[in-house]
């Protein structure tokens, strides 16, 4: 479980959140505590586990204080809990999740479809999370991620400086970190370094994730891109399950099996046992049978002489 | 047909003579033009129609000079032809090829269990063709690939310094240029540059092109990588036909739409047209009844706002 090298980047795994909520099947409680226990042995460091949203809006995630309460039992990583709202993070606080994630869209067209309110008013929203955090967990981190940054599917284009404008909005109001998110899958490489370049620009250390999806194939080049201007912490889905794929065969979010062997292949480290990860599918799989997983590492297999 | 700008990267589709080479089926020489014809409407400025080997090894093949003249009907574009040997380059130049190519393997494995000959009788072999080309088609550029450059799947790794020392016969022996092959898809972004500096530093101008795989999901990134230290040609397949994939779902060559996708959103430009390119797959997989084809961008589409 301890890996012997501090790892260079932090793989966070979204699979149990945005995977299970993108799918139609819900996973029982019992099969995602597998799969979260098979993927605490391949050495994860942070995991996104469920998101704290009515149940009468998401059943997949009905469980989710339960499912915080069991991936806590592991040690070495962070259970992190996504939360729309204030509500959202009172529950998920409550139920003792280590770091809570709010997606913030810059699109307004995206931020009204996805939550009902404008990406001001959601600005507010986070305000109230982080007092309500000051005073009830203080010291949880509270990730943001700017949704559409690279472009939307409702909007189109989203100006830079938009989401620029956001990110600092964010980090003024005390995200512990606000990351980068391309919920569409319209960015690329060029565009990912510029973005981030200019978010470390405006907020320094408080720069965060990349949330890359492969809707165009570009998700590793992406993440690659971000790596490449100083981005440390990745998130991914194992199985390439979730983030709203368009079409069947386009999975939506990055592989984590093709994410970390990417990164292991390049020599930097992750503190992931890739065997291990790719084990993880099993229960994934067992537990939504017929649910169509993605990864072209697991398919081929580890190269002939790995690890080099 | 012609770009309006100077294209930045040129894009050589390898389709119709890897992708076809290694799918069962074989397609008709009539569906083979029809796709040729649909391809040079994209706008590609280099094509590798067929490969000239006997026809008792590759059947599929067997119409390789007929492909070839129908293919320079098209102006515009270079077409390019695969030859293993003295013979075959000698029946590519009768049939008017205007450029050939010819793979040399790294790894001495591989070499021998793919055409019977080491490294080396390669080198020799590719001396011979050199000065066939100077006595019957002077001018005609005559490209090498190195392949297993990035690593073997019978021997395993493949010293870097092995690859550049073949790499340096084959240019001082006349090679128009070479580039590297990842033949196995096991080649890492971090490999891809540092080998192409070294091949850089070693040949200079002669230093050709990135071949890469997809087969465990890194080919748009090492392409990106290749870009970054300056390589400008590309090789990939429509639909990633060919490459000799490993399994079901995992593509092998490169997906010539998602890598152009790729750069037109970076902003560089292909001078190729994205919808004429996502229409050449009609033909092909008429071609082809039953053969998947991959590609994430067909799939999702272009994005909204697209031309950006």
């Amino acid at each position: 479980m301890t890996p012997l090298n501090t790892p260079e980047v932090l793989i966070s795994e979204v699979g149990p959140r945005d995977g299970l909520q993108s799918v139609k099947a819900t996973m029982s409680t019992p099969d995602k505590c597998r799969w979260i226990d098979a993927l605490a042995l391949a050495g994860l460091r942070e995991i996104e586990v469920a998101s704290f949203v009515p149940a009468r809006l998401l059943p997949q995630m009905a469980d989710a204080a339960w499912v915080v309460q069991h991936a806590l039992r592991h040690t070495g990583w962070r259970v992190m809990a996504l939360v729309p709202n204030l509500q959202g993070a009172q529950a998920a606080l409550a139920a003792g999740a280590q770091k809570l994630s709010l997606p913030v869209s810059a699109s307004p067209a995206h931020s009204l479809a996805n939550v009902r309110k404008t990406p001001e008013a959601m600005v507010q929203e986070v305000k109230a999370v982080l007092q309500w955090r000051d005073a009830h967990a203080p010291g949880v981190p509270v990730e943001v991620g700017v949704s559409t940054a690279f472009g939307c599917s409702l909007q189109g284009v989203v100006p830079e400086d938009d989401v620029l404008r956001l990110a600092v909005q964010l980090a003024q109001a005390g995200a512990s970190e606000v990351g980068l998110s391309d919920t569409t899958g319209m960015g690329n490489p060029a565009q990912v370094k510029r973005l981030f370049r200019r978010l470390q620009q405006e907020i320094g250390p408080l720069s965060g994730a990349a949330h890359m999806h492969n809707t165009r194939g570009l998700g590793l080049a992406n993440c690659l891109a971000a790596y490449e201007v100083g981005v440390r912490s990745f998130d991914s889905s194992l199985g390439g399950l979730g983030g709203c794929p368009f079409a069947p065969g386009a999975s939506g979010n990055v592989v984590t099996e093709d994410l970390v062997f990417m990164f292991e292949a390049m020599g930097v480290s992750t503190g992931i046992d890739l065997a291990h990860l790719m084990a993880a599918r099993t229960p994934l799989q067992e537990g939504l049978p017929g649910e169509p997983l993605y990864g072209m590492t697991p398919q081929a297999g580890l190269p002939k002489g790995w690890p080099v």
